[in-house]
C-alpha cells in the first residue's frame, strides 16, 4: 500500500504548449494495456537529460546519449514491459532500429528520436510488436496524453505519479508538467525510474541543464528504496519556449530562480511519489542530517541509515530503535566524528543528545513518532552548518516478497 | 534454521596449556542461564586484538583498549545479555568496576583484566548482579571449559560457534582452540561478534599481531549479514608459549606460516559459522571476485553485490536472476569496467560472458545451483590478476522477522 500516495487526476495535468503525447497498446507483456508512450517536442525544444551512472547501462540509455550528442530531440520513445538492458549488440541495433521506425513515420533524421525502456533485463526487445505499434502512438498525439502516458510507463508501480504547476514570469503564465515511474532505485527485472518534465518556458540550454542537475540533487538523487541503482534510470527536462517570457539565460536570475523553484517542487514532488509506493513501503522518512562540516558528509550519514536494513526493519516495526540509528552514525565513516556533540530526534522528540540517551526521552515519546505514517529523523553531527536530506521507506515483509517472488 | 552448521561437541575441543575459562550465571537478562565467562591468561601469555571500528563503541571496548595499551592481558571478562553500549559515563565507570572486582579476586592490577560486553544497546550494566557472579567464575576455572563457555556468550545465536586444531612446529604438537557468537557483523540489540582464539605456542607479540589482522582480512572481515558493523566487535588471539616450540619471531619464517594457516582455518571456519547462523539465513554464499586491477575492486565488487537487498532477496527465492548481480556489478564503482569483459558462473555454470547472457546459458542450469543450500558466484572482471572473497547469506522473511520484532 503506497503511503499517503494520492493518484493524479485527469483534469489536474496541464497541457504544454509544444508537448503531445501518443499512445499504443504494443502487447509487449501483455495484450491490450497501453505500454508504447511518443512524445513529441515542438521544433526549437531545448532538452536536458540525465542517464544512470550503472556501468551497465542498458542499449536505449547508450543509444539516447548518443542521439542527444549529435542532434536536438524532437521524439522520445517509451516501452514499457522489456528493458533491453543486458541484451548486448542485439539490444543496440533492436534501440536503433525503434528510432528508425518513428524517424521514417515523422520524416525526420533517426537522430532526433530518443529510445526509452523499462521491463525485464535480459531479453530481448520484441522488435516487431513495436514496430507495429508506433504508427498508432502518432495517430493519436495528443497534448491532453500526460494523464495516459502516465499510466502507460507504468510497470510494478501501483500508483501513477504525475504533477503540474504554474508560475507567473514575466507577466506570463508558465506551466511545468511532469511524470514519472519507479517504485525503487532500481528493480532490475522492472527495471527503471522514468522521469519527463516538460515546460512551456523560454530558456536557454546552458540554463536549462543546470536547473535539471540541480533539481536532481534536491529530488531523484535523494530518494533511496534499497540502495540500488537502475542500469536504465532516465530523466528529461524539455523547455518549449512556446510561452512569452524573454529568453532566460542566467540561472542566476531572479525568473531562473523563479523556474528553477517550480521544477524542483515537481521532481521533489515525483521523487517522494516513488518512495511513497517504494516496493513494500509501510512509512515514508525524511532523513536529515545537519551541523556537518560539508553537505557530503552529511549525505554520507543520511545514506548510512537509510540503507541499513537494521534501521530499516526497525521503521517497519514502528520500534523507536534508536541504539540502530546510532550505531549507523557510527559507521558512516565520518572522520573524527566528536560523540559527545551528537544529537538525535524523532520529528521534536530528542532521543540521544551528547551521543548519549536523551534525559526528556521515554519509550511512550519515541513510539508516538514512529507509529506514525511520516516522519522526521534528524540527526545533529555537531560540527560546522552545512545539511543534507534523503528521503527513504522502511523494509517490509512485502519487500522481500515483491523481491523474492516477482519473476515467478 | 543456520546453513548446514553442526554444533561442536565438548569431546572436539581441546584446552590450552596455560588457558582456564570460569563460568556462571548473574542472571543479567534470565536467571539461572550461563551469561558471565572470566578466561584467565597464563603469565607470559601474549595477546592480539582487534577492535570494531564503529565511531560510537561501547564502554567495554574503550576500557579494554586502554588497559591493553597499558599492561598485559591476564583476564577477560565477558557478559553476555548486555551490551554497555550508548551508556555513556556511566557505562565506562560500570566496565572498570567490572574489572576491578576480577582485579582483586585475583589480586592483581585492574589493568590486566579486559571487560567484553554483548546484548542490549543502551540500558545500563547491572553491575550489582555482575559483582555478585564474579566469585563464582573464579571458582570453577578449568582448562576444560571452552563448550560451556561458548555457549554462555551466545545471545540470538541459534548454534554455539568452536572448532580446535593441532598441527605439529618444531616437532611439537601445537594446538589452537576459538570460539565466537554473532549472527550479524551487527546487531546493535544484540550487540556484537565476540572471537577468543587461543593457541599454547611461542610466539612473538609483533608476529601475533600480524597473524591475527592477516587471519581477520581471510574471515571475520570478509563476511557480511547485513553490511551494518557492531559497537562492540572484538577479536582476541591469545599465545601462552606453553608448547616447547622455538619462540618465532619473523611472520615470513616456516613456522609462522604454519600456525598462520592453522589460525586462519579456525577464523575463517568460526566466520563462516556466523554466517550459516546469520539472522533468518537459508543460504550461504561465496562471492569470489577475480582478474581484478587490485584486490580492493574485487573486494568492492563482492560487497556491492553481498549487499544488494535485490541480489539477497533473489537468493533467497532460489532464482537465477542474473540481471541483479550484473547491476550490482555495473554500480560498484569500479571505473573504467569494460563490460564486454565481464563473466560471471553460479558455481560452474556461465551465466554472463562478455558482458552478456552467455549462449551457453539456460534457466534449469542456474535453477540447478540456485536452489542449493550453498553455492559460489564468481565474477571476472577481465582487467587484471587480483581477487578477493566475500561470505554472506540470503534476506529473508525472517530476517525483516528477527529485526522487526526483536524489541517486541
Amino acid at each position: 500500500m503506497p503511503v499517503n500516495l494520492v493518484a493524479p487526476k485527469q483534469a489536474d495535468l496541464l497541457t504544454i504548449a509544444g508537448i503531445k503525447l501518443g499512445i499504443a497498446s504494443a502487447g509487449i507483456k501483455k495484450e491490450n494495456h497501453p505500454d508504447l508512450v511518443l512524445i513529441e517536442l515542438a521544433e526549437g525544444t531545448v532538452t536536458s537529460a540525465v542517464y544512470t551512472q550503472n556501468a551497465f547501462c542498458a542499449a536505449p540509455v547508450t543509444v539516447a546519449k548518443q542521439h542527444q550528442n549529435e542532434a536536438s530531440p524532437r521524439y522520445l520513445l517509451i516501452n514499457s514491459g522489456n528493458a533491453n538492458a543486458g541484451t548486448g549488440e542485439a539490444g543496440l541495433v533492436a534501440s536503433k532500429s525503434c528510432c528508425q521506425v518513428v524517424a521514417e513515420i515523422a520524416n525526420a533524421d533517426v537522430k532526433v528520436v530518443l529510445p526509452f525502456s523499462t521491463g525485464i533485463i535480459g531479453q530481448q526487445l520484441p522488435l516487431d510488436k513495436i514496430e507495429r505499434a508506433v504508427p498508432d502512438t502518432f495517430q493519436n498525439l495528443s497534448a491532453d496524453n500526460w494523464f495516459d502516458a502516465a499510466h502507460a510507463i507504468m510497470t510494478t508501480d501501483t500508483v501513477a505519479k504525475a504533477v503540474s504547476k504554474q508560475v507567473e514570469i514575466d507577466g506570463c503564465t508558465i506551466t511545468v508538467t511532469g511524470m514519472a515511474k519507479g517504485s525503487g532505485m532500481i528493480r532490475p527485472d522492472m527495471a527503471t525510474m522514468l522521469a519527463y518534465i516538460a515546460t512551456d518556458a523560454a530558456v536557454e540550454q546552458a540554463v536549462l541543464d543546470k536547473i535539471l542537475a540541480d533539481a536532481i540533487a534536491q529530488s531523484f538523487n535523494r530518494i533511496t528504496v534499497d540502495g540500488d541503482t537502475s542500469t536504465n534510470d532516465s530523466c528529461l527536462l524539455m523547455a518549449t519556449a512556446k510561452a512569452q517570457n524573454l529568453m532566460i539565460t542566467e540561472f542566476e536570475s531572479d525568473t531562473a530562480q523563479t523556474l528553477y523553484q517550480v521544477v524542483a517542487e515537481i521532481m521533489q514532488q515525483l521523487a517522494h511519489a516513488i518512495i511513497r509506493d517504494g516496493e513494500g513501503a509501510t512509512k515514508f522518512v525524511e532523513i536529515n542530517v545537519k551541523q556537518g562540516v560539508n553537505a557530503e558528509e552529511c549525505r554520507q550519514v543520511a545514506y548510512t541509515i537509510a540503507h541499513s536494513p537494521l534501521v530499516k526493519t526497525a521503521l517497519f516495526a514502528s520500534d523507536p530503535n534508536w541504539g540502530r540509528i546510532l550505531a549507523a552514525v557510527g559507521r558512516a565513516g565520518v572522520k573524527d566524528l566528536d560523540l559527545t556533540k551528537i544529537a538525535i530526534y524523532l520529528d521534536d522528540v530528542c532521543i540521544v543528545e551528547q551521543g548519549e540517551p536523551s534525559f526528556s526521552y521515554t519509550e511512550e515519546k519515541g513510539q508516538q513518532v514512529m507509529d506514525k505514517e511520516e516522519f522526521i529523523i534528524t540527526v545533529e553531527l555537531g560540527r560546522g552548518q552545512a545539511e543534507d536530506t534523503v528521503w527513504t521507506c522502511d523494509f517490509s515483509y512485502d519487500y522481500v516478497k515483491i523481491n523474492a517472488e516477482y519473476r515467478s
